[in-house]
């Protein structure tokens, strides 16, 4: 039985829930606090980063990582087709948005809006709004960037979902429970998020809480 | 004819040199300014940063995206044995590194040594002398755990030379050119970089040069 090492607001363990959804897959999950160094958890990740996934005696750690071992031993069973096409340019076009959300809008926007507001909350420490501030700044353009990429395409990597979809609706799920997503300034984006977020595989996302955060009213509202 | 956009001192791209020169394949280059955003290079990689590999009217992105690309077009081309291995766990291993090296590696110490210390010298920016201090400090842990992947194996991913080695050997090769490692303090990453460096694909990589910038004298000696 699969074991996924995950934190509920962690948006690269998000991506992993989105994606074992979508594939059909229900792991056992464990919560973890990345903002713990445990010893066990840096035995099965060494960078002590979430999410880990461990199945045959395998830990396999980071969004990225766990995108390719489960198109590798899953890829063929997701319904006649893949969240990872199967031509060079459509996988070179989706390895590049997910990188794209994974590392980059992860560094501009949810790597800081995730530690300041939520796992400083739970560590006691204050948070820092300069911090804050970049990520809403850096946000617009990347809502931007995906506006374009739904107003040229059916989906953002080309004609089906795929894991760009759900790298980019993962973090922004993260940065909508913090009420961070300015939804008004991109209705193309918003159609797009109404569309992965009414996808079963979203449901229990949707239903975490951060005890003592409410989220915005839109927040899990499919129609929103 | 494949081209290949890089910078000369941008560890991601040394780090495709590298894996392209074990395959065997010789592309055209083309030096690109990462400090400078153009247009053109705009078109092939909307976020702007070197390497893009481009083939068969794909463009390809990144260090990571290209490695995969490369596995999947020309993995069983390597002499016998490949830089991405075939197991599961073997290319959960090799990745997981991939991702530490050129993901973790790169943000807490070869971009700050690399933007501060060569690109704003082309740039006629001020080096941000916190940042250097900041990428001096991490790279002691990341030297320390080079040596201990290095003590319990005979390359860092394994049996074989991997894209884990590649990786952790181009953005060393950034930061010893800059006289940033303390080869000291680890005797056991020493050894196996000195392994790596004497492989004939690190040829070209050890002849570039920043005009008016001297490596320290063992940067391209093989017996170092």
């Amino acid at each position: 039985m699969a074991v996924l090492h995950h934190h509920s607001f962690c948006p690269h363990s998000r991506f992993v829930r989105l994606a074992m959804g979508e594939i059909g897959l229900e792991p056992l999950t464990e919560e973890r606090k990345p903002w713990v160094r445990e010893h066990e958890f840096l035995l099965l990740n060494p960078s002590g980063t979430t999410p880990v996934l461990q199945e045959n005696e395998i830990a396999i750690p980071g969004a990225s990582v766990i995108a390719e071992y489960l198109d590798e031993t899953r890829g063929l069973g997701v319904s006649g087709r893949r969240l990872l096409p199967t031509d060079p340019a459509g996988r070179v076009e989706v390895r590049r948005l997910l990188d794209w959300f994974n590392v980059k809008f992860f560094e501009e926007v949810t790597a800081h809006l995730v530690n300041e507001k939520i796992y400083k909350r739970f560590s006691r420490e204050a948070p820092d709004p300069a911090a804050i501030r970049a990520a809403r700044t850096n946000m617009r353009y990347h809502l931007r960037y995906i506006g374009y990429l739904a107003s040229t395409r059916d989906w953002l990597a080309g004609d089906h979902l795929t894991y760009a979809d759900l790298a980019a609706a993962a973090h922004l799920s993260c940065a909508d429970y913090l009420s961070d997503v300015p939804w008004e300034e991109d209705e193309m984006a918003k159609d797009w998020y109404a569309r992965v977020k009414s996808r079963p595989a979203f449901r229990t996302l949707l239903a975490d809480r951060v005890p003592g955060m409410t989220p915005p009213r839109h927040y899990a509202d499919l129609d929103f």
